[in-house]
């Protein structure tokens, strides 16, 4: 993957996570400058957690501070928008599912390829990939006090594991690696939009009684 | 800001955040050991964030263990005086909001002037300012299961925000550090217990039904 | 403690973690993947915490990642096993508890020895036994959204304390390393189902009202 190809994966993943977040702020109740806060946190902390395991320090957006800005953009974005249509919050609801599987291709398939470049195992950066693709939504989901998505959703880590697992064996045949994570982002977009679109899941034990 | 200045703030943070944090757990109704374990968790936890973050390791207080104890001991008097006054919570509960202020604005200062010294660019300091500042509580709303005050809080996330740019823009003139460091955690101080005092919040989304 | 004893106490935790975090994710009524997500996350939950502030890098996983899979084989084990009993939740409760109290046991020892190989304070040796023991938990009673047991437990904290404290202690004397290890596992053990067994627990703060 070329240095463009990898920057745009990453503004794409960073405002995608920033929609995530924000709008779980606003359907929270929080305010203003906590949808701010909850947008950035998310947009980054999927590739905070991986560069904390990995080893890479400072985190990466202490090196490249703009996507904190990126971020923050966005979410004033979401709160201008959600500030307007105060009934639209079940509407809103798909497009934000829909941004949260676009950043999940988009960490995914960075992820891995970082945890490639520290030269992790093959299988580990699978690990990374999916630690990338869905640490941010976990982080969200604990802070507005909601089920992960990532142990309960239709189809979503599963979604990450295909992807990166497709990246990881691409990378190690002759297909150019652009080629190669742009089939994995895909593999997970379109994994994760089916499994919403024809609520496609795994099997699942019963909820427990409240 | 020179060195006994730094000790003191970092001690009045400790203290600070120990009576928020143990506070917190006897209200969640949690052992005397859960509110020992909570307190420490609550006032090193900010900057341990900072720290992993910024690439210090060991973190901070592994080098300094004697604010574990500082922040045990402190736990013990929160231990003693509540149980004695099993009945005083309500009124308890403002003076926990105040020490949690004097813990934000102390932690705000020295996180900014640790990022400072690890050469991040000013505004990123800011950003380290804010996680050390609010990191702790953070920790503790999501342990004790409540809604991150970060996040929804009155003037809180702002008040660290101001505090920080304050310090940092204050050391680009011929302010002594010193000072800028009193004037910053002062900023936050007055910010914040104005917004409690008067409910000074920031525009909120409606809080979702149950 | 020579390898051979670390090596099977780290595999007898992650194990012994893997079913406890297996099963809270089967009673919480995770999906199969959730399951085995949450059962490796809380494997290697507490030892990660531990590299992280010790500045181990990258975390133990990364280069162990035979863990990973020892984790996720007993995660399905947890889900045959669960999806054949569906009404025995009540019953397998108590093992799950064991089983919890086998990992706080083994990773309170591996905890506090790693901590003392990175030449920390005796005493913070101590902190690290109970940052590894119990971090796995705290992460799984988070993501689960229980009260995280480590702050209310029956005597909990506590016997990682206890095992952490006799094995820094043990090594002060003449006794063999393993035979201090084996002694500090027992009494977690010991104090840990005694408390269960007998419901031994610290004075407790009275419940809030909901």
């Amino acid at each position: 993957m070329n240095d463009d190809l990898f920057a745009a994966a990453e503004v794409i993943g960073i405002v995608a996570f920033a929609v995530s977040g924000g709008y779980a702020a606003v359907r929270a109740g929080m305010d203003w400058l906590g949808v701010v806060v909850l947008a950035v946190v998310v947009a980054v902390g999927g590739g905070t957690l991986r560069d904390l395991m990995l080893g890479i320090e400072p985190v990466w957006w202490v090196s490249a501070p703009g996507m904190l800005i990126v971020a923050a953009v966005t979410s004033l974005v979401v709160i201008a928008v959600a500030a307007r249509h105060p009934q639209s919050k079940v509407d809103s609801w798909r497009i934000v599912l829909y941004a949260d599987a676009v950043g999940l291709a988009a960490f995914t398939v960075t992820g891995a390829s970082i945890a490639l470049a520290e030269d992790v195992r093959p299988w580990v950066a699978i690990v990374f990939g999916v630690i990338t693709g869905t640490g941010g939504g976990v982080i969200r989901d604990v802070l507005v006090r909601r089920k992960p998505q990532v142990l309960v959703g239709e189809i979503y880590a599963l979604a990450s594991i295909a992807g990166a697992a497709l990246y990881v064996i691409l990378l190690e045949t002759t297909v150019p690696s652009g080629a190669a994570a742009l089939s994995a982002a895909a593999l997970v977009l379109v994994v994760r939009a089916g499994a919403m679109r024809w609520h496609w899941h795994l099997p699942r034990f019963p909820e427990p009684h409240a």
